[in-house]
């Protein structure tokens, strides 16, 4: 039984905090609002997250950073990647002893074009706060974990200890957490999904149909691929859980924001438009930024994000791009495919 | 201006000959049932495979095998992998001109193992009436292909010109050609991942959500991949789109009647009563039988595959089966995913 304190009370946070509790671990859940912690606390309800959910009752929310954090050794952070660096930064302020950081955020910064565990350590340099920092990614839909329907994860982290660490946390019956150690690789592709997610949904506001989606998928993943092993990645990481796995299940399934949000701008919606009515963070439209912005810079091959990016940042015409990207010129495909092996 | 045949008039076969007669070629479509052609060639539909579809008036239909051979250079073959053999006897008996066959059709024999192009060659033995084949494969329902939806599929044969050949037959605005080296490789991935698809379904039926199927798919690959490459296939086909392209498809669509044959036997249906309820060729069910066997003969790991065959010809329990499959003992990821690459 581990001391475990969750930081961010979203319905990806509140669902880990569970499969936490349900391994009999203490378990602390922090968010800012007050109203939010009270439902937690008094009804075991996080509503506007996880309606209709009970929570167990060993989760205790907390609104004080400091007491949420005091004598823990293991941090659970689950917020955007643009909340990511102030976040830390107050922890950095809160923390009395040195913690491992599990973080399950999706997502690459802009300018910087850092992966999450990267922007951790920026924060943490200088202090002897942070012993490791683990990725825990895959396929996994919060409000289908909070039922206990059979989900599976990778965890990875440079240190193989964290990630066993982290592993034998979350590990039940349910919730089947396997080990990669290709920290690059798995935080990329968890990252990289939602460009992927947000051109299917663009597709389908278009009104096209499965067989165009699912070519966007694949060849939407062999981009991935190519630029996450240009960058050090391990190919195979790609074809597993937190690639491949994750991009199924954000592509295909109603629950998926990106998904969502890629269609009302298939739909004819100004991306400004589409921030207003999602109310929600929509990673992938910060992340195809960094991506495209990365690709340039490596000189890696991404028609998709290329093409998301002009019709998001540029003022192309949905239809237009997704023309131009089903109509390019016939080629082998496994020549196609092969870049990032080649590029290597 | 090509003349091209195409044997077998169900969905699949009447929206490929759809693409042809798009590209100006004259298009025989033959047909074993009289009422079934008379109504392609009086109204140009064929209702009882693509409701509500028009067709071009230069598909037109035969019933006499002869007549619709005759003269003629390219036949598509799109029938069930069970019919393949007799209805290539017949070929044969017909022909009086040496012919390309581009087949469209997934599956492999239980028994002998042998992909579709290995089943056509083998009945062509000793006659100088094939010339070569090609098979045609990827993420393509038929009812999208029949309304002009962008779709991409991959063409493959031993021979680059025979597979060239097909890819200018078929190549137009909305269809989309690949070519692909890697016979093996293309067939295979086409034949198991109607496997896959049973299994999706069958964790569907159980009431299992998209968490369980999104890991389904990704170990599912796996493995495919891995009987794959024991044969001499190039991992990367199993990640374009004949591999992971059709895959999803097959698994996530609502058209996919593997996905639906699993689901059935899921909710507690006995295979028998299956089969009668589905009135149509699963394919899938065979294929497993013929992974089965192949997968114990050539010594490679397939836990999905196995543990279907144990639903379908064993009477475990779906849930039994699939309890099993989720509840592996903890592993290393990437380990798990290179057994392929290992194994060679």
């Amino acid at each position: 039984m581990s001391n475990v304190t969750v930081i961010g009370a979203g319905s990806w946070g509140t669902a880990l905090a569970m499969v936490l509790a349900d391994n009999n671990h203490q378990v602390r859940l922090w968010a800012r609002r007050d109203e939010q912690i009270n439902e937690i606390n008094q009804q075991h309800r996080n509503e506007a997250y996880l309606p209709g959910v009970e929570l167990p009752q060993q989760i205790i929310g907390y609104t004080d950073l400091a007491q949420a954090v005091e004598d823990v050794e293991v941090l659970l952070l689950v917020v955007p990647t643009k909340a990511i660096r102030e976040t830390v930064r107050s922890l950095r302020e809160a923390l009395t002893t040195p913690v491992t950081i599990i973080h399950a955020s999706k997502g690459i910064e802009p300018g910087t074009h850092k992966r999450i565990s990267e922007m951790i350590e920026d924060e943490f340099k200088g202090t002897d706060f942070l012993r490791d920092v683990v990725v825990l990614s895959g396929p996994s839909h919060a409000e289908e974990v909070s039922m206990r329907q059979p989900t599976t994860v990778t965890v990875s982290s440079l240190n193989h200890e964290a990630s066993s660490l982290a592993q034998n946390l979350f590990m039940n019956q349910h919730f089947r957490v396997y080990t990669n150690q290709d920290l690059i690789g798995v935080e990329t592709g968890g990252a990289l999904k939602n460009i992927i997610a947000l051109v299917c949904g663009l597709t389908n506001g278009l009104g096209m149909g499965d067989n165009t989606k699912a070519a966007i998928m694949t060849r939407g993943l062999a981009e991935i691929t190519r630029l996450g092993v240009k960058q050090g990645a391990n190919p195979l990481t790609f074809a597993g859980l937190s690639g491949l796995g994750d991009l199924i299940v954000t592509c295909t399934s109603v629950h998926s924001r990106n998904f969502r949000a890629g269609k009302m701008i298939g739909q004819g919606q100004s991306l400004d438009e589409v921030l207003r009515n999602m109310g929600m963070v929509v990673e992938g439209i910060r992340t195809t930024q960094a991506a495209y912005e990365l690709a340039n810079e490596l000189d890696v091959e991404m028609p998709i994000t290329s093409a998301l990016y002009e019709v998001l940042f540029e003022g192309i015409h949905p239809k237009e791009a997704s023309e131009k990207l089903m109509g390019r010129v016939k080629k082998h495909e496994v020549e196609q495919i092969s870049d990032f092996l080649e590029s290597e």
